[in-house]
């Protein structure tokens, strides 16, 4: 079966990443630079450097309440290892647990051109459209996402997305009884848009900065002694029929 | 079901990672230190983040031809999510495909003491054990290896194990006609063990650093218009009942 | 965290289906007729078995090329073990590889009231629209699919979605060139509708027959010997960057 | 990448399985049939196929609180599709979780020539050794297994191995406060045996009879309009440091 790729191939013996021997690297870059070097093809500038370390760092961990974690550990308990029950958390980040951020980012390139944002935040909230990227199940206000923007500001990537997701937000909090923050996926679709990445990859970003935390919990469950996680009869009601046995 | 963790929790509406405001987080460190910050609860030094800074970024691409990476791609061309193609790589990572780590580490641990290293390079040929972190399918010598070696040694982390790891591979090689030069796996688990990191955790790192890898594999495939990758016939050799169809 | 279920529960020391002890179900049904009792709550007619194994046999194996297969065991030789390989097999079943049953069920409902099929085909093959349920990368015929009309035939299921997906496919015929057979997928989802499913369990009709098949393949792996299976780099096409190492 | 296989081809244009063409293997024979063709390459006896029903059904489900269950249904909720949920539960049947079959399989085979069971019994309970396939979290009996044992006597598999078992749960309880019932692995290890399958694919058949249950459970969770599973902040301890956000 034929394969294509431009990443990395073996030449001379040497392990060759975008056209540089991959041991350079590992003596020049650090880890983040070198996820954008592969993903990009190209160095990144320091202002680049910065913003992606403070994107995975957002992502790095949401406790062991999001799905992710839970099922990461539930995995592992059941007497799997480590790679495994990393690999049913990363299965975990369906399209609502981290999903959001490309398709927030599709919103804010559909919308960004906009003028009337009140106009259109009224006319979704008529239509019961549930726009990604803003509201969260537990945080009133999303820390991260501010953080994010901040930091944007001062890389100098807080431009015309950035300013219509905010602007939306205002929008939307003004319509709204309950808050709808702009959430850590809104934030990072904006700012990966600002970067110039293509809305397909951006989920990316959030599991290379999940990675580490399901090793965590992994491990910190693998090293719990409590053996196999399994919900308890009281956890679970019967809603089926209750026949004879025979 | 309860859990208990050590690693996240939310404080006053806040995400905070051992103790630590993940907003902060993204402020004062770069994605490395939050690895290494969350993994073990305690800033690193300079030489910490150095040196794992290498490590991960060893682990970030063998090309097209790692198994995991030819899996993840054959993945997501069956119509699947970026993320569902991811886990399928990182569940590729078994026993044979970065596990030596955690073999290597424990085979250091138990060795590292031992003052005749040529006799026991003999014994182990003659009961053909085959030892894990030595040899590669591929390369002839591994220059990454080399690399994190000579890393080690500038960032202080060349110690006990480091020395054992490659009198024992001078050993190896002055018994055998074909190269068993110490690998990436064996290396890593080395410096990981100066470090102060516990065999079970080791292969973490390598799940850590080859996310960004299976992401860039799977969005080239993605990407790359080609429809479901599969064998051809050709490769294929039935050697089983040919009977006659009814 | 609470759980509400319709399919089993412990009562009186026994587990019940269904409001039935297992250990009943154990005694007196066949596997197919205990899936069908357990997917739909009533016992299965006769001529439903019937239709249901033929079905599953169906989906059972389509050879090594079929990706969940050379995934399934390229993940298994890794060193991983028998579930971890299967649970990727079933990973690789994406929208492109059985998840056409679906979508094929979508488009029989949608359409099969039409009275103009010839019309219909001439405008979604004007339209470029790829109609799922109809050809097949390798076979010219499908006679699984076609066994399967028969067999619905034979059994009282050929109602109004066959009629129209047979009709469907002279239609396309009529205006291609090459074949454009109703497959495997499209012959499950007509009579998978007719026996009255929901498209959106279909699929797991699919995964149940094929479990078999990828057990029985990751099976033949584990016991081949071969260690693990990688691509050539011959078959490693590099179109990327070719830098000088430093 | 050569594949070498004995299960599957195409010849004629013809899907064949084990020598005979599938279409014919849909016309005559059941799902369960098929299975053990496929497994063993020879039609089943009628009391093959009886046998490997029960195993089966004994499999089928055990409830949302098994892991694999809930990890299953956790990762629909998510916005997973069908089978990549059913993927997180096929990998969440690890050592503990159905692992135990092959286990117990290689202690029957190690010991059922064994005269003195008793003190065998009494030797492992004074070496604290865990016995695979006895004992279970939730049921004081487990009526499966009973059932397994009686329909085993009824097809005549129940030969030296299923003997040993029940001898071996005789004297374990003859030792222990607590029931230690031989379980549904034990049972079905026992009678795989007997029936001549190798340790190493008996997990096969818990898997292959659990994905009906799987799919069902990620069925009845789709369609449930609940959301997102996720722990509650009540269920969750943090044991970790509390430190101050700047």
């Amino acid at each position: 079966m034929p394969w294509k790729t431009a990443l990395t191939t073996i030449q001379d013996g040497k392990e060759m990443v975008r056209g540089r021997a991959l041991a350079q690297l590992m003596e020049t870059m650090t880890f983040t630079e070198a996820i954008f070097f592969l993903l990009i093809g190209r160095e990144a500038e320091t202002r680049e450097t910065k913003m992606l370390n403070a994107l995975l760092v957002a992502a790095l961990d949401h406790g062991v309440g999001a799905p992710s974690a839970t099922v990461a550990r539930t995995v592992v308990s059941t007497g799997n290892s480590l790679h495994t029950a990393v690999a049913a958390g990363v299965l975990t980040l369906g399209e609502l647990h981290g999903g959001a951020i490309e398709a927030a980012a599709q919103f804010f390139k559909n919308h960004f051109t906009e003028k009337d944002i009140s106009g259109l935040a009224k006319k979704l909230k008529a239509e019961k459209v549930r726009v990604p990227g803003f509201g969260h199940k537990v945080l009133a206000v999303d820390e991260r996402a501010k953080m994010l923007f901040a930091l944007a500001r001062k890389n100098k990537f807080h431009g015309r997305y950035c300013v219509f997701a905010e602007e939306f937000e205002k929008a939307l909090g003004a319509l709204s009884s309950k808050p709808l923050p702009i959430n850590i996926d809104g934030a990072m679709a904006a700012i990966l848009l600002e970067m110039g990445f293509a809305p397909g990859i951006m989920k990316g970003f959030f599991i290379i900065g999940r990675a580490p935390g399901l090793v965590a919990h992994v491990y910190e469950q693998m090293t719990s002694g409590e053996g196999i996680k399994r919900a308890d009869e009281s956890e679970i009601e019967y809603t089926g029929e209750t026949g004879k046995h025979v």
